[in-house]
């Protein structure tokens, strides 16, 4: 795709400074950009950059004086920051709309339906009596087992697998490699020593707006559906096991962990390589910090903790201080002793 | 799949109170039940559910008293969590023996067998001089690389990966996404600061009734194999290092690390996001509490660690207690230190 | 492949004691070693074992006596060890090489050229415009979307997923279910709790002699790239985020995340399960222990840290001394308080 630094200007209501004739294909950051890319220049410490940048349009603010010749094209508008976003949104959905269609060879059960507007990837697997919405995009080798649905303009990449019974909401995003439905880890010890299977026969229902990362597992219920809500931002190779209910707009960060049964509030905020054990309930916006392991339940909302077991931050941060003195307290407490 | 309440009270030897005719689909909760689902009452904890739930029939003790009129149909047996734990064995093994057959494409190598009553998915893909066994379902764009054995009974879920010469038992259940037989991390260093890959040749080996969950990762061996034994449950993206042994009926919760060359015994117990390093042996019976670093071998069978790096469990938890109050220590042995 | 014991003394330029025309198939450790296998012998603890093994053949020194007779052909050679390591190159080479071909289905879009020598496996899939060097090995199930770049000999296994625009160099191995160039975790919080996608439109770079663990996730740059410099090798399961930097010969143990754009300097040494927060930079030849959360900035060279929040190794050694003994200290302090 090419644009005109007009057709660009038009769009992002800006004034041409320069050439409006010419063409630009990508967008890059001014300091690494090149011929035929559009860089823009919000924060003044790039300033420099602007002199010197390889692109062939920069976008800046009206206000901008310049304080030397530019060789490259300018859209003068009235927030930089603001219409680059735009413009990377933009383009983004070009790329994404850009796929439509079929590719063959791959596979539709009987009974299931897909809306229009739809692209299914090579080698792509729908089972038996799903209910698949408008503009969906569906990647080469992704799994969608029987009675499956998924709602509206919901992306799910290469690779991803959504076992049978799944539901997945409107514009929710699924990256390659991501399980959605494999069985919850339930053994039941036997007398002898050895593990019987719990059938797991539940499923995982993704609502709308949410995002899941890139080889991030969710188990399906033991009855019932693991849950998340509206609006969720889930990272990549992230663990949710069966029966969990993770509230609306609550952003896991990656390889954090969360036991069965547990149940996440609403504005959450938890970072990497945390660990949730069963069981528990965590209140809305509570923010928990990266490594942590939460062992209870967290009852007041807005609560930040942090540590392995986790306790409120701060102290966390007060008893970590003092640990790395520990051999020193060891050795004054060793000298009173002595002297006592 | 469609019951009538009479066929399934035959099944579980139970007698019916109210409609015999009543038609069930699902199983479900007591309290999330809906027309057409079958639930229990065990825990009398949910009585209240029984008068006002939307499942068609329940399952109740044949010693109940009902203290309101019910709208579902009963079944009465003598242990209803039992009952039903029955009928839910039955449901998953029907919905795995409802696949059966080849969907094309497929891909099936020169010289590889495969036993009766199988399932082979669209785009799965079986080597050369594969010996797979009977009733064996291989789902949807499932990899099996050359010279793989495979036994009868086991089903391999979409998209999972067995490099080249694995052997994986009867019975087991591989999810989506695990990888068997990558190559192990092995690099020899070199003067110049460079590494040089240690080739790794050997294989992976799991054992009869092996579960392994979603987009877990297990290595080959240098030579010789990497060997998971029977009976043993490993929960999703756990890694298994090159060379490791993990013994019979051991569970593995999510996201554990086993590094190369270890051995952990039989009947462990290992919770989640914990990490053992390579070449140690932890005895039979270990219990090793979540998030905990394991650096030196258990010998003493029916141990219990917990911790980074891990100790016996008491006195971790004991530690931990005085840890969040290092603070207020810190402050008295200053008091103290001030006075002498 | 069948060699006879000659063949494989010519290759080495050593001396066959025994009978030259025994030939043997695979490589095994002396303690295992069965017929058709060829063994060696380097460490001397090992060497009852050559009286004992079931190997058709085994590689000694040429320095070695007897102490009793042996049933397996001997090649003798100056370095059995090195020779061993030689042999184990050439097969694994072998069993690679031995992959060429196409097919089929498999699929590649318009525009896209491929080198000669190639391996692409069924149900493969590339996009359009990608170019890929000579003897390149792209296995079953494969995912490249469109304008990926790959150099020579690169072997990528079954199941990896590479976004659009990745760039691979040569002599880079990706094993199963790798994802590279998936969006980064960016999204911008709203006044109303709610959370907006930020673009992700960068890619993922991975230079030459690049090796990438199984599982394991590179996210692509929110813009520029994720960048894998020369001769890095990454274990299974390990998060890389967007705008992250890995420098030259690095190592990466697994279960390890990088948040985003962090920059991790040359020759460094990353054991398993450590997490690294983002915006910071590690100096070269840095090593961090396992499971360390790495929270600040390393900028002395050579530096060795430790702990979660991670600092100096040897003071970590030393504080995690005393936190074991911490009820202790309490009840020494305790007492001290009461007399005084």
């Amino acid at each position: 795709m090419e644009f005109t630094i007009q057709q660009i200007a038009d769009l992002l209501k800006g004034e041409v400074e320069g050439d409006n004739t010419v063409k630009v294909s990508t967008l890059a950051k001014i300091e690494e950009a090149q011929t035929g890319a559009l860089a823009f220049l919000s924060n003044l410490k790039y300033e420099p950059f602007l002199y010197t940048t390889g692109a062939s349009a920069v976008i800046v603010s009206d206000k901008l004086e310049l304080k030397k010749p530019v060789s490259a094209s300018l859209i003068r508008v009235a927030d930089p920051y603001s219409s680059f976003s735009t413009l990377l949104a933009y383009y983004q959905q070009a790329v994404l709309a850009a796929k439509v269609g079929v590719e063959e060879p791959c596979f539709i059960g009987a009974g299931s339906e897909i809306g229009e507007g739809h692209y299914r990837g090579a080698f792509s697997y729908i089972g038996n009596n799903c209910k698949i919405g408008q503009n969906v995009r569906i990647y080469p080798q992704v799994y969608i087992g029987d009675n499956v649905t998924i709602g509206d303009n919901t992306t799910i990449f290469a690779g991803a697998k959504l076992y049978a019974n799944t539901v997945v909401g409107a514009n929710c995003t699924l990256h390659a490699g991501v399980v959605l439905g494999s069985d919850g880890f339930g053994f039941a010890p036997q007398a002898d020593g050895t593990y019987k299977n719990v059938p797991q026969i539940g499923n995982v229902v993704l609502e709308d707006d949410v995002n899941i990362g890139a080889n991030t597992t969710i188990d399906c219920a033991t009855m019932g559906s693991t849950i998340i809500r509206k609006g969720t931002k889930i990272d990549n190779l992230v663990q949710v096991a069966h029966n969990v209910e993770v509230g609306q707009h609550t952003v896991i960060a990656s390889q954090t962990g969360i036991s069965g049964s547990t149940k996440i509030g609403n504005n959450c905020v938890i970072a990497g390589q945390v660990g949730i054990v069963g069981h528990i309930s965590i209140a809305d916006k509570t923010t928990i910090g990266a490594q942590s392991g939460v062992s209870k339940s967290v009852k007041e909302s807005g609560t930040v903790i942090q540590g392995s077991p986790a306790f409120d931050y701060k102290q966390n941060l007060k008893a970590i201080t003092v640990f790395r003195k520990l051999p020193e307290l060891q050795r004054v407490l060793d000298e009173l002793k002595e002297k006592n």
